[in-house]
């Protein structure tokens, strides 16, 4: 990178910071229409049962109820976020399947009359045998959830790399180990919400709602409603918060768009937090089994993987989940060898779904636990043995991966330092250890449906411009890093840049908030459209100044040569000279981008690359625990990041520390307990994520590479980090107290019956 | 125009109808932001004052009150319509000049709360001497209510066309008759509302105004705020009517504002119906005189004319208005020799501003009386002078204007025969009668301080189309028909359009809505934009084919060679095949216009023509007076007009039976009655608009021409209609009864007196 940057790398407040923390920003249930009716929805109170009979018709009475509907009224097509594993419907057509499923929708004058209505509603079922154990879900005779699914097994993938047979047989140890994690919920602060309405005589259906993903959510509204998507506009508002729970059609969505329709009121729906803890989505819980063999000097030489994810009533992006969890065992570490078994289960409980990491923290706290595990079964530093298996940029690779950068072994040597590694590792009084952990995590994951991310640069007379994105800002600062990238390419300051994103009916199109892509695919575009309307006037100007276009730059609201910096032309005389030679209007210029990369499905069949770049981290973590009474607390955590180039580090920092205490939640305290399907805890209250008073000292690390597919270098920095957090703080434990937990989280209870059973076995 | 046309021409809903009529559609004040807070207004209760001291301390300490202004705390910068013509602050500084004056701002929580903070605010005032009437206003001695603006003429024009005394030395008789026409009020149906949002991070203010022209607004908060332009955005809502009243900033607009920046919350603003009445705008009333000079066989040798218009406190468009008021003397008729002196008079009333027509229907009125005076005086038919002394289209103009298409005499010939002229006319019983009068007007007046209309046009891959356009439709129907303007060009159907206007944060510049101007501008921007990007796609598609793109026609969803229909390709592949080829991204295309015209205000100084193409009408109406009552009742209106050609007859038509009936009010029923300076019928019960109850039968004759410089052919037909209603009806009373009234409204009263004094006369 020759260019000297002003704004890209530049420590920036997000664009809407201000607007949100004085309570101005609008979110999708801050939106009024006039007239607009409020949407409850009625749900399942068993687990597994066949609808029988639905009486509306007392609830229809019901003054003030305006809309009622049911499984029977809307058409038979079910969406899912995977095009091939489809198995749902906004509302239950003939079974419920999970204490939760979507039974009938109301809507009313006031929302409190929508309540009353839904306790009007007679729903007659025949209940069914329920199964809550995938162990249990996969056996033969086991309930069957959905027809046609044998053994409920709704996804699977098995794929072998190398020859893990004779991987195994060169090996000096093998290892197997068998371990879980616990379903958490994504829990963002703002609850899912959609409002929508209908214009008859346009044929025309807009929907404001809390998505990640604009464009997909117009393509499942138009398959399901039987709607062509030109006439269907999508526009995010301001979105607290989505974490990849807000990926999926909801039903919601789906009924706030139908009673529009059929009503010609606009019409909202707002979840209560109890039913984004039951009927959202949640991290998959996974049973895992790991073995691994290797040479004395702690050489990885082969792998095999064993996985059960617990995918609850639905699929939601279960194909997905189960390719990327098995092949994110590819990295960071060379794996030369590896064959992984994975398998997506129905059962009668919650819906699995994407969530920061997406199916890699799982596999992770497997591998990263079983590495400590090892090291120390074989005497050898846990860093170590990290740094002598550390992948490098540029080497083949089993998987097609093509990893141009990788900062991988500086991650783990910065986060150890910063740690205290050398002098705290195993050298700590009882009670007190530090431990971490590796990761790395694809980055700007494209190639979705082959829907590319576009982006359109305005620039106006007064320098002004306005970059039209379709990309979905949910709280991360996609906006703010877009017009850093467009203000740098064209020279001007940050605050003459303004973003107009994420309206289906008038941003190009975008896949949307996933797979940490956003500033890699949506920023490349906005600098590919910049570029473009920098061409247009460099063009122009070069020929006024009788210079070559390539001699120019953009800077300061200034155009020059490069090499006599007095020769050049002020931003606004080059703009309005432009002007007048060209049309009175703004400059435009089209950027579009995709990744040169494999759809993540397709890995399913075949090998291939399926990201333009990998991110790369070490988190350590130093912790106390408390004998007497179980509770850790997490000192100090430490997250060192290969995120490329940051574009923004003040947004790096703010994803790196989410990043963290999302993973320290699922390492110590967050868990949906459920009894027989039936969710224990949905609320705040109950369920423990982490506050201010957990949170640790975290020391961010950015480590920089110059990725040549990332925008001035960029990659992910928004879901690698959540991936290690808990394996680091498990192995911090271990070096506290000389217990392997192989199960999160690792709860005051389960610490106290391990020192315990310790204590029992050393009598 | 050899076309065959599918969209436009056709007879089509508007856009947002259906949205209206359920009450979906948002205006400003269904808008509603977290955290809101409502302004109100402290009014001057005196006609002309000093203020001395305003003591706001007691309504701070009101709880709920959040802000008090006056006109201290802003900056002295002095708004308009007219640059060198600004002449008035958001809120007095230390004169107020009209009750109803801006005296202090509010914002509370609550708008009761804001109410009963205006009445804490203590204000000392100086009462001075006022003015209430032009003619004592321009004495000596008068009070003066601007500094510097001697005998209270803040505007004057004297133009000689000809030679005006040669002109009546050659004229057989010469007629002088004196006019006087009343205020009427514009009263829309949706009351002004403004809603202003401060992002202090950003230092962006966004303003959703109900205002017609956005992008003025802007540049007038950015002059008066200190703010930058490119930091102001202004979004217009639905707009509920503006009738000109709308153009003007209002102490809304900028306190709305002025709050948000500093207390960092939403503020709104609404006014109420009596503050729309009193202190927004109303159309001016004018003291009129007419001197004629014809040849005895009716020809028009010359004309002189004087004007004196009652500008109330503040200029708002007067040089304009006064410039449109005299340059409208030299159409629809031949006047080879005028003089025309017209003056701007302050007074301490309520504002003059524009108004549908904006001083045209004045000046009609004393014309088209005049003429049927001197017809009956010379024993001419009023229909037969008016065709004998019309225009023709590509006559040269001692005015300079250049008139290609021309309508008026077969637009006065088809409305004579619409109305019964040749049976009816001077044959109908006692207090029957029926009467015509003509008229023009500009259609497309541009060039305003060189601001063009721009338009973008995005064809995305499935054939749906998205017009950004800056034009500002308050109701007239505009987004429809630039969506039928580009639906036409592009061969879709008018639902694959979207039109995304008005929005100065993203939509084209646009000088907004007057001067009967959005068809004409933003109508050949759109056309401009869709030609610019189906070149693209018909020199993409001609390569294909192997022919020449001028051989393509794009019809139905097709492209296909002219003149075999059959060699083609379905748009849809085509815009596939485009897409694959170039980026996945729609087709942009860029439009912009701007009348080859001569900018209004500088009529002031030298001639010119001024707009791009004018329309031409006549009405004819027939009444009924009852002599016992002096009630008018108008029985039939007929109105033939010339508007180009129809790209939407329907909407056509809507605007021209709204100019009928508004006409037919300012003819019998409307007046804002004043007495010193207080108007005492300011609410919809006291102000007598015409109701359903008053409909006439209204017959529109379309007169179609096509003008080369309209989209299409098109010409306006928004505002020149409603110039002559008034003088067709009292022409018709003239039948009727026999009198000849020369002041508006001709009330019951006004008849009854007269058919006493001719009664008395009689005696």
């Amino acid at each position: 990178m020759e260019q000297e940057l002003d704004t890209v790398g530049a420590r920036m407040p997000m664009l809407d910071a201000a607007a949100k923390v004085k309570g101005a920003a609008q979110f999708t249930d801050d939106l009024i229409l006039p007239g607009m009716l409020y949407g409850k929805i009625l749900r399942s109170p068993l687990p597994h049962a066949r609808i029988l009979h639905i009486d509306t018709s007392k609830a229809e009475r019901l003054p003030g109820v305006k809309g009622v509907m049911t499984g029977k009224d809307i058409p038979d097509r079910k969406y899912g976020i995977v095009p091939k594993a489809k198995d749902e419907y906004a509302l239950a057509r003939e079974k419920v399947r999970f204490i939760g499923d979507e039974v009938a929708a109301v809507c009313a004058v006031e929302p409190e009359i929508a309540e009353e209505a839904l306790e009007q509603i007679q729903v007659e079922y025949e209940e069914l045998p329920a199964v809550f154990d995938p162990l249990e879900a996969i056996k033969e005779g086991a309930p069957v959830i959905h027809d046609n699914v044998s053994r409920n097994i709704s996804a699977s993938i098995r794929k072998e790399f190398g020859d893990v047979e004779k991987g195994f047989k060169e090996s000096d140890f093998i290892f197997e180990d068998a371990f879980y994690t616990q379903p958490v919920n994504h829990a963002p602060l703002e609850p899912h919400a959609a409002l929508a309405q209908y214009d008859p005589l346009k044929g025309e259906l807009t929907i404001w709602s809390c998505t990640q993903i604009p464009f997909f959510l117009r393509r499942n509204l138009s398959t399901t409603l039987l709607v062509p998507e030109s006439k269907i506009r999508v526009i995010k508002p301001k979105v607290g918060g989505g974490f990849g729970q807000k990926i999926d059609l909801y039903a919601k969505d789906f009924c706030a768009c139908w009673f529009a329709m059929r009503l010609g009121r606009p019409v909202k729906f707002l979840y209560e937090r109890e039913e984004v803890f039951v009927a959202t989505r949640q991290r998959h819980p996974v049973h895992l089994r790991v073995k691994t063999g290797l040479k004395k000097d702690g050489t990885i030489v082969a792998q095999q993987f064993w996985a059960h994810a617990d995918g609850g009533a639905y699929n939601s992006t279960a194909p997905l989940m189960i390719t990327l969890l098995g092949y994110f065992l590819m990295i960071p570490y060379r794996v030369p060898n590896l064959l992984y078994e994975g398998h997506h289960v129905y059962t009668n409980k919650p819906v699995g779904g994407a969530m920061r990491g997406h199916g890699v923290p799982q596999a992770r706290f497997a591998v990263e636990r079983q590495l400590d595990m090892i090291a120390d079964r074989i005497g050898m530093d846990p860093a170590e043995i990290r740094i002598k298996n550390s992948m490098h940029a540029g080497e083949s690779h089993p998987a097609k991966f093509i990893v141009n950068t990788c900062g991988f072994s500086d991650t783990v040597k910065k986060a150890a330092e910063a740690i205290g590694w050398r002098e705290k590792r195993g050298k700590l009084p009882f009670g007190r250890g530090v431990g971490l952990a590796g990761g790395a995590f694809p980055s700007g994951v494209s190639n979705m449906s082959h829907i590319s991310s576009g982006a359109v640069v305005q620039w106006g007379r007064d320098g002004a411009v306005n970059v039209l994105t379709g990309a979905a800002d949910i709280g991360q600062g996609a906006e703010t890093v877009i017009a850093q990238i467009v203000a740098e390419e064209l020279g001007v300051p940050l605050e003459d840049v303004r973003v107009t994103a994420a309206d289906t009916g008038i941003t190009p199109l975008d896949p949307g908030t996933f797979g940490s892509g956003v500033t890699v695919r949506a920023g490349n575009a906005a600098r590919m459209a910049a570029l473009s309307v920098k061409k247009k006037l460099f063009e122009f100007v070069a020929e006024k100044l009788e210079v070559k276009p390539a001699d120019l730059v953009a800077k300061e609201k200034r155009i020059y040569v490069k090499d006599s910096p007095d020769e050049g032309i002020a931003l606004s005389d080059a703009l309005k000279a432009y002007q007048y030679a060209d049309l009175p209007m703004p400059i435009v210029g089209r950027g579009s981008w995709m990744a040169p990369t494999t759809e993540p499905t397709t890995l399913l069949r075949e090998d291939g690359n399926f990201a333009p770049n990998y991110s790369f981290m070490t988190q350590a973590a130093e912790v106390d625990v408390d004998p007497l009474t179980g509770k850790v607390k997490v000192l100090k955590m430490v997250t060192a990041h290969d995120c490329g180039k940051a574009i923004n580090p003040m947004l790096v920092e703010g994803q790196l520390e989410g990043s963290v205490v999302g993973g320290m939640g699922q390492a110590l305290y967050e868990e949906v307990v459920m009894e027989k399907g039936q969710v224990m805890n949905p609320s705040f209250l109950d369920y423990g994520m982490p506050t201010t008073r957990e949170m640790p000292e975290i020391e961010t690390i950015e480590v920089e590479t110059d990725d040549p597919l990332g925008p001035f270098g960029a990659k992910e920095s928004g879901e690698g980090t959540q991936v290690s957090p808990a394996p680091a703080i498990a192995n911090a434990i271990y070096d506290a107290i000389g217990i392997d937990f192989a199960e999160l989280p690792i709860t005051p209870e389960k610490i106290l019956d391990a020192l315990k059973g310790k204590a029992d076995n050393q009598k």
